[in-house]
């Protein structure tokens, strides 16, 4: 029992993970198209044995698959999704464009379970999924009164391009070559970047406002209360994150501890600090550490995250709300 | 009228900087002895037209000078302090080790002009200085109840050997020779590190705590109010400070603004934001940007900092907190 689908942006760093992820996991696909811009039409991709060929988005008729994941632009959605579900086919859409009900499995899943087809579901951003899998844990031991979060992004924030900038620029620099910045506007190899891309009048970077927005969406008791800054490190994948959180209570560090073990998807790393290149990556758990509270304050709760992004982040959390869209049509 | 003063550990990066900046300065130093471990001694540094010798540390008379700068191991400052100040020789530390005055010349410069001699004083470290300075430039329009900084630290925190440490794996892991982690005990090129060495039995690193124990010391009112996170991120130099600060009033952020303009020592960044490479590195100043209020709380007030950590953060205040010293001998 199983329903054809579709990977939107299957050549990017998001559609590629979500393609792996379908190949290992026992996903309920029948059949999969992989659709790109017109220019990786004919590439292939491999997927449980076989070789697929990437098509045209732009020529694919969306009657043909009852499910869609867009890790594409927002233009892209704008344009492809109403036709997708005026052809019938559900959406997850990846891209942070802004329709649909925000869904993060292990909190609102009900909102996928639910749901009258066909319809479109958004997934979070990758950040915004890691913390609210970790407030999630949390809840049982903990309220919550405010949060800090300072990410420290990583080149693929900027998809494919970003991580062949990083690349290129490193390696000119390491060649004593002229460096020649084009998708950063500077110095972004050994340069940690305060900024990512361009800021609106308020002075709030679009994936800012895309966390903050979506983590007060799936926790209201977080608005007027959360603060996000997001850097772009000259680090290549995964996601850095530094969380402080003001409690209402003293913080209870073991039941902390206790919590966090014990949550499906997060794996606290106790005696040691988690990175992302070692510990993360490529990985299907959030890895948790120093856990640990304020110098003076006992209501202060400090974290330490290392996560696949593209992967965990982005990737799982997509194909949880799809396999549970697709129950509704076996 | 000048008097002769001695750098220990003029070898090192925080040292090398010293020099340099005594240098170029008119800084009242007659002869200036160059001081690091036997390894050092003989080799050469450029001074004023000339090359110096640096000498070994454990063969120096500190009778000799009347001031020194300690820019070395708490160990060594131990050991050595204490004898400079029984031949009635000044001491600038720059260790964090713990005795004497703190001293921040743009906010208590009167402990280095009341100070009876020979004292020691200590310098703050970079970025409890950098941070520091900027509480001193908002004091006029920011009543300030807390404060959150994630400092993103650089290679250069770890030393020399530090700056080696990148260096090295950044060259293996290009060349595709294997790993050889040694100063840091994993990969750190393009890996972002949650912690900088070991912390102690609360979860602390000793860079928080010291940050957080000078800017304590330095501005009591952040007593309890003060939450650090250091990460060390895969850059040779800087430090690039994310700061979150909560305020008593919703924040006025064109005063914000206009007070930080007016600062000696910061510059405002508007339209954009500095960075490390291409704004901060080797200036004078500690560059500021992306001055924004939250997202919905208009008590909060978030911010951006770029410095040169070991010539502005350190040298520059060491050196400022030396003149005033000297003055007393003249
Ligand atoms: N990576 C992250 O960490 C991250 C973070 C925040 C948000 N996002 C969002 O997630 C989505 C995917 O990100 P990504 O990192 O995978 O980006 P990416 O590596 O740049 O890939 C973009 C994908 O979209 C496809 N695409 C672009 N224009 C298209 C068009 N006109 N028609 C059809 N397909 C088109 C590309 O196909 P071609 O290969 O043919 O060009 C590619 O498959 C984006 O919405 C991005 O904003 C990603
Ligand atoms: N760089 C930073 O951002 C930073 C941050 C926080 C704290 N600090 C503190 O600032 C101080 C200097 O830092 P740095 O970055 O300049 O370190 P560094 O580059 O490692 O230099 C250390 C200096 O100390 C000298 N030294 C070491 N052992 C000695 C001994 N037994 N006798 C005499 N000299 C000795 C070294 O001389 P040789 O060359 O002969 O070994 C060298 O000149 C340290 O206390 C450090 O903890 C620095």
């Amino acid at each position: 029992m199983s329903v054809d689908i579709a990977v939107v942006g299957a050549t990017g760093l998001v559609g590629e993970a979500l393609v792996e992820l379908l190949d290992e996991g026992d996903f309920p696909a029948a059949d999969i198209h992989l659709l790109a811009s017109g220019e990786s039409a004919g590439k292939s991709m491999p997927f449980r044995g076989r070789n697929l060929r990437v098509r045209d988005l732009a020529a694919f008729d969306f009657a043909k698959v009852k499910l869609a994941f867009f890790a594409t632009t927002a233009e892209v959605v704008a344009e492809y999704a109403p036709r997708a579900l005026a052809s019938g086919c559900s959406v997850i859409d990846l891209s942070g464009s802004g329709e649909g009900s925000l869904v993060l499995p292990v909190l609102n899943a009900e909102s996928a379970e639910l749901a009258q087809l066909p319809v479109l579901l958004r997934a979070p951003a990758a950040a915004a999924a890691e913390v609210g899998e970790v407030l999630v844990a949390l809840a049982s031991c903990v309220e919550l009164r405010s949060l800090s979060l300072t990410a420290c992004l990583s080149a693929s924030q900027l998809g494919r391009e970003g991580v062949q900038e990083l690349a290129r620029q490193t390696a000119e620099l390491l060649n004593a070559r002229p460096l020649e910045p084009r998708l950063v506007d500077r110095q972004y190899a050994f340069n940690m970047l305060g900024q990512v891309g361009s800021v609106d009048a308020c002075g709030h970077s679009a994936i800012e406002r895309r966390i903050h927005d979506e983590l007060v969406e799936l926790f209201p008791g977080l608005s007027g209360q959360l603060q996000v800054s997001c850097l772009l490190a000259p680090v290549f994948f995964g996601d850095a994150l530094s969380l402080s959180l003001r409690t209402a209570e003293p913080v209870d560090l073991a039941a902390v501890r206790q919590a966090l073990d014990a949550a499906d998807g997060i794996e606290l790393i106790e005696d040691d600090y988690p990175t992302v290149i070692g510990d993360a990556l490529g990985q299907d758990e959030i890895k948790v550490g120093r856990v640990r509270s304020g110098f003076l304050d006992p209501c202060e709760l400090n974290l330490w995250i290392a996560s696949d992004n593209v992967r965990k982040g982005f990737g799982l959390n997509a194909v949880k709300l799809g396999a549970l869209l697709i129950k509704h049509y076996l």
